[in-house]
């Protein structure tokens, strides 16, 4: 599909392998703690509190544009508002995350994950986008969380390292598993569909805590979810991003989902990526968000090193290998956006 | 170096990838929270209290072996003993894991980790070395924590996802970043050859949180630090093995470092490892040790797809890719050494 008010854009070229002048930039969780005009308008609570509310999540979404001149916004929600809108019983802690009372656990529990009706439940999500839309001059890309990244919050009650309970619920249980994955996805199609009606120029599934998973775990358990959701997305036109950390050794299997582009995180360099996804996907990444803490220099020089590696594929959106820490200093996230701009040059192959 | 009590059981053999009957099995965390034998003798309070009585810890050293009839029993100790016993300040919260009151933050912080003499900083190390190796009748693997997991612990002042200051020093303030290296080094070297003089058959050395680094971190910030200690404990002519998580990227550096062994996480495959380390190493791993809380038989199947991936080769550990989650039935972790031992041939090549 083409005719869409960014089609033109570096970003959306990029998403598409398409020549275009210059590197896009954006940053996962640009919008957030980092910045003081984030934690100005935010107020304290749930973040909940504040996703619901268009006024301030769409300032929220539009801030980082403004401060850093970068390519797109991301929408200010979080992966977890479908389930917490249908009544699963999920809330996210400050200084936690995602916090679920009662944790998925039997074939009963499928019955709290009734489907998603965005008008009725999350229309300030897209009243959002609309607002965000309309006062933006850069694409908004649109987000949910996927199947396996929000299992793995319901199964768990809430962070984990091992994500050993919702393993072994994948391992010993495929059958309710499954049906709790196409549960999930179906909460991330009508919210991403959603979110595109509404105006979003592109989307991005986040497979956060896929890199968890071995490869043979992610082909049983996990890619036919996010590939249904992805291939199902297709229809709307707009690009689609599927990112997780940790994934250098499922990026053949996620190029494979159908994305147009790949999220790489600061494990796999961009070059050895490309080669693992193979042609006719786009990447994204891949600066280490902990080197943006060592300084502006330090992070320059990191910045041109992801450039190098990329040397000037059109095929690429420049941004962290993973969402910004909150102790970044803006100045140096800027800092990159500046050498991203002046430096990133896209060759015609 | 031969002549070890050792040299001719399975464990010490596939370490020295030389032909063997049949595959040796042990556990990362096998004497630990998921035994109710464990529970019972560990008493409350600070692990690094059980650690200081070598009643309790020679112990709990046995009781794995006795219970599952593994091949190897590993010392009861924890990574953070040697700082502990310099007085760096660092604890084991029961539930969290080691916290630092005051983290290692500039030059001055180097003074606070004055060389490491076992005799009179952790003789009750030496002591329970020697009370395990007398009692059991297979080898005792010795430990220390790689210089960069270590360092994390305590430039982040208890465990971290990000590692974001320790990054943020590596890349940041090389200079200060290579000196505390070089102590927490010698703090290894010096409790390692410390256990071998007391009995022990082979040392491990975890970093377990290595697999959070870029490729290039990794190789100017960790390699030769590491490199260090393996080639330094080559002396004593003990097998040396090599771990971390996530280390997917790094499984070639990590084999370069000059380990007998590397030890693989469930991410990557036996025989796709084999490929990555190269010739000439032995592996230890990878049961994905989430799949023991999906029972019995998926815990079976999965121990059976990893001999499979070995395919006989003798340099070959069974183990876990990572330690024995709390949670663990333990009859479940003794039907997979059960399956190993009957079904984990050794094949000539």
């Amino acid at each position: 599909m083409s005719g869409g008010r960014f089609d033109d854009s570096d970003f959306v070229r990029a998403c598409r392998s398409e020549p275009h002048p210059r590197v896009p930039v954006w940053f996962m969780r640009q919008a957030g703690r980092s910045l003081p005009e984030y934690r100005a308008v935010r107020g304290t609570g749930s973040i909940l509190d504040a996703i619901a509310d268009p006024d301030r999540a769409a300032e929220i979404t539009l801030q980082p544009v403004d401060r850093y001149g970068v390519d797109a916004a991301i929408l200010f929600s979080d992966i977890v508002v479908p389930a917490h809108a249908v009544g699963f019983g999920v809330d996210v802690e400050p200084g936690t995350g995602p916090v679920v009372s009662r944790p998925f656990a039997s074939r009963r529990d499928l019955d709290r994950l009734r489907p998603l009706d965005p008008a009725a439940d999350t229309p300030y999500v897209i009243e959002t986008v609309r607002r965000a839309v309309e006062a933006l001059d850069v694409p908004l890309i649109g987000f949910a969380g996927a199947p396996f990244t929000v299992a793995s919050y319901l199964v768990e009650g809430g962070p984990s390292r091992h994500h050993a309970r919702t393993k072994a619920l994948m391992v010993g249980d495929a059958a309710l598993w499954h049906e709790l994955m196409d549960r999930l996805a179906d909460l991330a199609i009508a919210s991403l569909v959603s979110q595109v009606e509404a105006g979003a120029a592109a989307v991005q599934l986040f497979d956060s805590w896929a890199g968890v998973l071995s490869p043979d775990q992610y082909r049983r358990g996990v890619a036919p979810h996010s590939a249904r959701v992805l291939e199902t997305l297709g229809s709307t036109g707009v690009p689609r991003i599927h990112f997780g950390v940790g994934t250098g050794e499922l990026l053949d299997q996620m190029g494979g989902c159908g994305a147009d582009v790949v999220g790489v995180d600061f494990r796999v360099s961009i070059d050895e990526a490309r080669r693992r996804v193979g042609p006719g996907r786009a990447l994204q990444g891949n600066l280490d968000p902990a080197v943006v803490l060592a300084g502006e220099s330090a992070a320059r020089d990191a910045a041109r090193e992801v450039l190098a590696a990329n040397d000037g594929h059109p095929g690429f959106i420049f941004n962290l290998g993973h969402g910004v820490l909150p102790e970044s200093d803006p100045d140096v996230l800027a800092r990159v956006v500046q050498v991203v701009h002046d430096e990133g040059r896209v060759l015609c192959r």
